[in-house]
């Protein structure tokens, strides 16, 4: 596997709204997309862009709030009341070459590989083999594909 | 103050030289600079490159293990044995700019500016004040600077 973009970090926090606030008025964030429900993770989610080099798309923050008390993110924010840095999330070019990859190589995959917040395949890889940190591996977005068969 | 660059996100960990071994043979890092000591911040440190949108820089991955006991970042890996997400660090085009904007909002900030692991001016704001998230704030670097004086 090649090391792909370094799409997002994931960024716990206990209210969207305080964050978005937070960003934009004191971190100085211009592009803050809307908030929306991602049930399948349990999780409202909202992207705030960061510049990349030479005018191009940066790595983003991504804001997650557990959509209800039976959100696997409820835990994290016990831990963490104010929130956190809770993910990191690389793209690959090919999703099923990703999986079979860190199969192959005995890593602990949390679950099937689903639809995320950017409409593409993801899942996520368990820190405890990933030097600490919960990785989440994300095929990169096409134009004109086709996710949902 | 307008959103700047994510530099890079600070990862710590137990093992510099496993982690090394980590992101070259399972996340597939082609680009890996060379550790260095930071005495000042008590951390040895070394860059992993991420590509950023079409062939530019992405955000890097900034390796960070104890110096020693002593080393602010041991309570970090006492909690954290395997390592895990430490902090993130945002440019700024002025430090001088950037710290009186934070001092204005009331922020706390860690100690004074000083040069960090790229030979730019830096410093953390303490996470409390921070939405839980330990952050950085770098300048640019700009050729031909002299940051010695």
């Amino acid at each position: 596997m090649k090391l792909g973009r370094l799409n997002h970090i994931g960024v716990a926090t206990p209210s969207i709204a305080d964050s978005i606030a937070y960003y934009r008025d004191i971190m100085g964030a211009t592009t803050v997309g809307e908030p929306f429900d991602l049930p399948e993770q349990g999780v409202k989610v909202c992207f705030i862009d960061t510049p990349g080099q030479s005018g191009t798309e940066g790595t983003q923050i991504e804001l997650i709030e557990p959509l209800g008390p039976e959100s696997t993110l409820s835990g994290f924010l016990a831990r963490n009341p104010l929130g956190g840095q809770h993910h990191v999330c690389y793209e690959v070019t090919d999703i099923n070459e990703a999986r079979a990859w860190f199969e192959g190589l005995g890593k602990h995959i949390l679950g099937p590989t689903r639809i995320g917040a950017h409409g593409t395949p993801i899942f996520f890889l368990h820190p405890k083999d990933m030097m600490g940190v919960l990785t989440e591996i994300m095929e990169t977005p096409r134009e004109g594909s086709d996710w949902s068969n």
